[in-house]
């Protein structure tokens, strides 16, 4: 596990005969769902984009990148801006299996109501969350000898446009997957005395 | 690493006799350090809050949850709303080795000072980015034996105040790590048909 962290870096050229199962990208998918999340919410939505032509169409709104194309497939990750419509959904079946009372429940949902009638709250949450998903995404699909790139890069309006993305999601970034074809450079890394402040005691 | 995911679980109950080194707790958070992000500029900053005392202090910040003490330590993640300022950091030293050109990095450094001055973007992108390294963090501790549980509530005004964070930087999650003394529940789950779209062709 350790060592898929240190190996996995972003991928921009791919190997354009390799492909990649629908099966094995839906487990891979499906593994990024078990991200946490704020409230169980679970903020994504996967735009999973499979096959040449769908990801030619996807290649000018990315800036006409070669990785759109010659990767095996391509996953937009979205976030969700009104994930409180997911509360019922997420606990309802915890109340009807007795493991959650109803007024927990509707304590919970009050708070999450409470939540997101901050606009602000709720884009925070889209990006934050679904992130955590996107990370899990590429750690499954490099342990499964498959590379990755992360794309913030992209003409977000245009995506939404093209692939009909209801307004309730937010485009995070597009996480393009296949097998390299050349090895990527390693990337440079601030310390940790940089990245970290101690708080002891 | 699959069962990694599989078994990573948000832990609410840790043990309040057990401890982490500062040694692991640094390797764990030099390994969230290695999360992609957008051109590198490496959105996140780490505040280990590592104290029995240090805990107390933040208890009554995230309204008093026992597991803030319980843990064995807990990991504020920031995001930096500020992340164009690494410009050179991230970069200088690939030109000195010769492995970016100067006008390469030039254009970068135009691009990126060009986003930030959307401050949405620079928002988007910290908490975005932070995320990633949040989630390799959690994935990190796990695979190290430690259980973990992200908490985004808190009082972040109150936090950036009593440990002194400075405004360029925006609280994204608590993350409290330690040994679990009590299973956590497995959480219920969206099925894949509902957090995926599919475009074939």
């Amino acid at each position: 596990m350790l060592s898929i962290i240190e190996q996995r870096q972003s991928v921009r050229k791919y190997d354009p005969t390799a492909s990649i199962s629908k099966e094995q990208l839906i487990k891979l998918l499906q593994l990024a769902g078990k991200a946490p999340s704020a409230w169980n919410l679970q903020h994504w939505h996967f735009v999973a984009i499979y096959g040449k032509e769908a990801q030619q169409k996807l290649l000018p709104i990315a800036y006409n990148q070669q990785q759109i194309v010659d990767a095996s497939a391509v996953v937009a990750v979205l976030g969700d801006l009104e994930a409180n419509k997911k509360t019922d959904a997420v606990y309802d079946p915890l109340v009807a299996a007795g493991k959650m009372t109803k007024e927990v429940k509707e304590t919970l949902a009050k708070q999450i109501e409470q939540a997101y009638t901050n606009r602000q709250y709720a884009r925070d949450a889209a990006f934050s969350n679904a992130s955590l998903a996107a990370m899990q995404f590429m750690l499954a699909a490099k342990a499964e000898g498959f590379d990755t790139c992360a794309i913030g890069g992209f003409d977000t309006q245009a995506f939404m446009e093209a692939f009909h993305i209801p307004h309730r999601y937010i485009p995070v970034m597009l996480i393009t997957i296949g097998k390299a074809s050349a090895p990527a450079h390693p990337s440079s890394r601030l310390s940790i005395e940089e990245i970290t402040t101690w708080v002891n005691g």
